[in-house]
């Protein structure tokens, strides 16, 4: 092994010191502070979370035109929204006026993104959905069946899947496209998120690190999750009573990532909340990074790959996605600080050539396109971290770093970026 | 809403007693026994798990052919082994005999289906990789270097994935499939499972009810872990010290069906751990259901899809998927129990015609296929329940159940199940 070592250095071991890219590695580890000097870097980024005022809402903003956004609600709230809602419709009835629902509509052109929020919310505009008019009878049938079966989870206090509710009535609802579309129009028509109607969404998300809460009555100690961490509850509301002695919330995209530093207990050593979507956020991660924000008041950093694909993860944990912009308030985390990968990165911590991809047609076609997006534009450093990736045309996965030795990541490159304040 | 359910009764109702389909589900729920007389079904079935030695494994049988098969090894272990490879290597090229690997095979023609054991072994055919041959020289140069980077992983006794081992020498590898195939010759080399190795796959399983286990040193109760439940570890070694006072294991194909249960605490009304993969099973649950069948001597209920890829997921729990045939006897869990949702009891339940879905072509093919493989065939009573689904070119969901009710699958359906003993 030694001889063939000799004749051909392999760049990546990460455990002789003979390899060159090793050297460049271990230069690295020796900048580091102690962690106690690391932390402290932290420590403006964190004040300036517990200092700013509460997040601004659409009712402060004065923006001239009507702008509709849902909240969360008790069940009896949403209960008694419903019976309301179906009382005034007798009584329009009883009143010869006929029945039929106002829905706000959910298209593009009743969109607005709005820089002061930095999130898509809905206009006024809506649509009369009448019972006695071919073109709407179908969706005023299927919208009257959803409230009844909203209504039913609001008495139980039950929550269930869309897959659940769409089989409760297979023959009105035909498929489930049809179910779904028209929930989310009873969560607009009734002002309030649809986890607050207990329909939930499958979760795939997990967390780890320095925060207890309470899952459905249950304390849970994610110091205590192990490697696997606690699955994220499909179900925010019953989520409650935060307590945490973090510094920041570290956001990742990969769950090897999120293993190496679960096996590493790095929030033992940087008191910290881990928490990943495993890739593209699921809506109850997002809820639940979000809810962490509010009640912990505590930054957040994220650690993607470097590709056009990382930033857009957290464009939808940031700005939300465009199907879903009613509920905007309640999804998006707005001020989500870029740790890393950064293109940036790739020289200065000398990614060898090898462990970085060529990126796509496609890849540079999405990069081009989120350079155009507010939630890109508005941060000048992402836009130059951007226009270097493109132009670049690499991109490289969280686990290049694994090129430097398994724990690199936990070890050295996080606490180097941290200690210099290195986010955007 | 009266008037127009008189014109057209939605069949579906759950809470209306007028509707048909709810007179039906209210008669299965009368036909309930008290919990503990529903329990009692299931104590044989129990019994049987305590009393039946140890199972079989490839040494107690006299196959007449010497066959291979991989076993969980200690890291101290698994360094000891590559040492041993290594010095051996060395002997060897000191001799004058040169540089080479016995490398088991790993194709199709070398594999075994064992009916004793119920599942695939390999035969004991091997090639030796030369290092100064220039058809083998790259693949034995990639397994020296893999040897050293799982040397490595045990010396740190840390955990990492394939996606980090590839990433720590691209320039060798090129691609991943290639240091995945050869880590598995590896394994097979060696003579241990791949977790043994440190080298684990990204888990997505999660668990909740009456166990509690050890992960990582940290104590973990799964009757506190609320709705979302634990996450599966993706390093089995580090799981330990399982206890349950569970009568049984039970097994979903969804995440949905998990959380049902998992919201009504079905696991405190009949004691019992319930496990899903969220589909098709990762090798991380497949380890734990194995682990907890083993030390809990529990039996292992099935809720899946009554389609043919519902079956062809327990097949993988059940005899291991092909291209893992060298470590069958750590990843299968032999005798798993049909408990539904059966093709039979579309009819038996009156699921709603408008809930069954047509098979497409595939799925018959699949069901064809399926008829012809020896762990349906064992089974009289999977080769009858096939036969109907094939015939009656139908397929059902787990919650085409909702459409007695959200809860009729936790209230009626599975303890109805259980009482009447109806598993295959």
């Amino acid at each position: 092994m030694a001889d063939r070592k000799r004749k051909r250095p392999v760049k990546a071991d990460s455990d002789s010191e003979e390899a060159s890219s090793s050297k460049g590695a271990l230069a690295f580890k020796k900048r580091l502070k102690p962690d106690e000097q690391i932390l402290n870097s932290i420590t403006e980024l964190r004040a300036a979370q517990k200092e700013k005022p509460q997040s601004l809402s659409l009712s402060d903003l004065n923006l001239g035109i009507a702008c509709r956004e849902v909240v969360d609600l008790e069940s009896t709230s949403v209960r008694l929204a419903i019976e309301h809602t179906i009382l005034s419709i007798a009584a329009s009835i009883l009143a010869g006026n006929g029945f039929s629902y106002q829905v706000p509509s959910r298209n593009n052109s009743n969109q607005l993104y709005v820089p002061e929020l930095d999130r898509i919310v809905l206009k006024d505009k809506s649509s009369s959905r009448q019972f006695v008019n071919l073109s709407t009878v179908r969706k005023a049938t299927i919208t009257t069946r959803i409230l009844q079966l909203v209504h039913q989870l609001s008495i139980k206090q039950i929550h269930v899947t869309k897959r659940d509710l769409f089989y409760t009535d297979v023959k009105l609802f035909q498929d489930q496209s049809q179910s779904d579309s028209i929930l989310d129009d009873v969560s607009c028509m009734l002002g309030c998120t649809r986890s607050s109607l207990n329909v939930v969404a499958s979760e795939k998300g997990v967390v780890v690190g320095r925060l207890i809460f309470s899952d459905n009555g249950d304390r849970i100690d994610c110091t205590r999750m192990g490697v696997g961490g606690k699955a994220i509850p499909p179900n925010i509301d019953r989520v409650s009573d935060m307590e945490s002695d973090a510094h920041f919330i570290l956001l990742v995209e990969k769950d090897a990532a999120f293993m190496r530093l679960a096996e590493d207990r790095f929030y033992n050593r940087f008191p910290c909340v881990i928490v990943t979507a495993k890739g593209q956020p699921d809506v109850a991660t997002r809820l639940f990074l979000k809810k962490m924000k509010v009640e912990l008041k505590l930054p957040v950093l994220a650690l993607v790959d470097s590709d056009p694909y990382g930033l857009k993860i957290l464009s939808v944990y940031m700005c939300g996605s465009k199907n879903m912009s009613y509920d905007s308030s309640n999804l998006t985390t707005p001020d989500i600080k870029w740790l890393g990968i950064r293109p940036t990165d790739l020289d200065k911590y000398k990614i060898p050539e090898q462990c970085r991809l060529p990126m796509t047609e496609q890849d540079v076609k999405t990069g081009k396109d989120l350079l155009e997006e507010e939630f890109v534009k508005k941060n000048p450093g992402w836009v130059e971290e951007l226009g270097i990736m493109v132009k670049s045309r690499q991109k490289a996965e969280i686990q290049a770093l694994s090129s430097f030795g398994f724990q690199y990541l936990s070890e050295v490159y996080l606490p180097l970026k941290i200690q210099q304040k290195d986010w955007l």
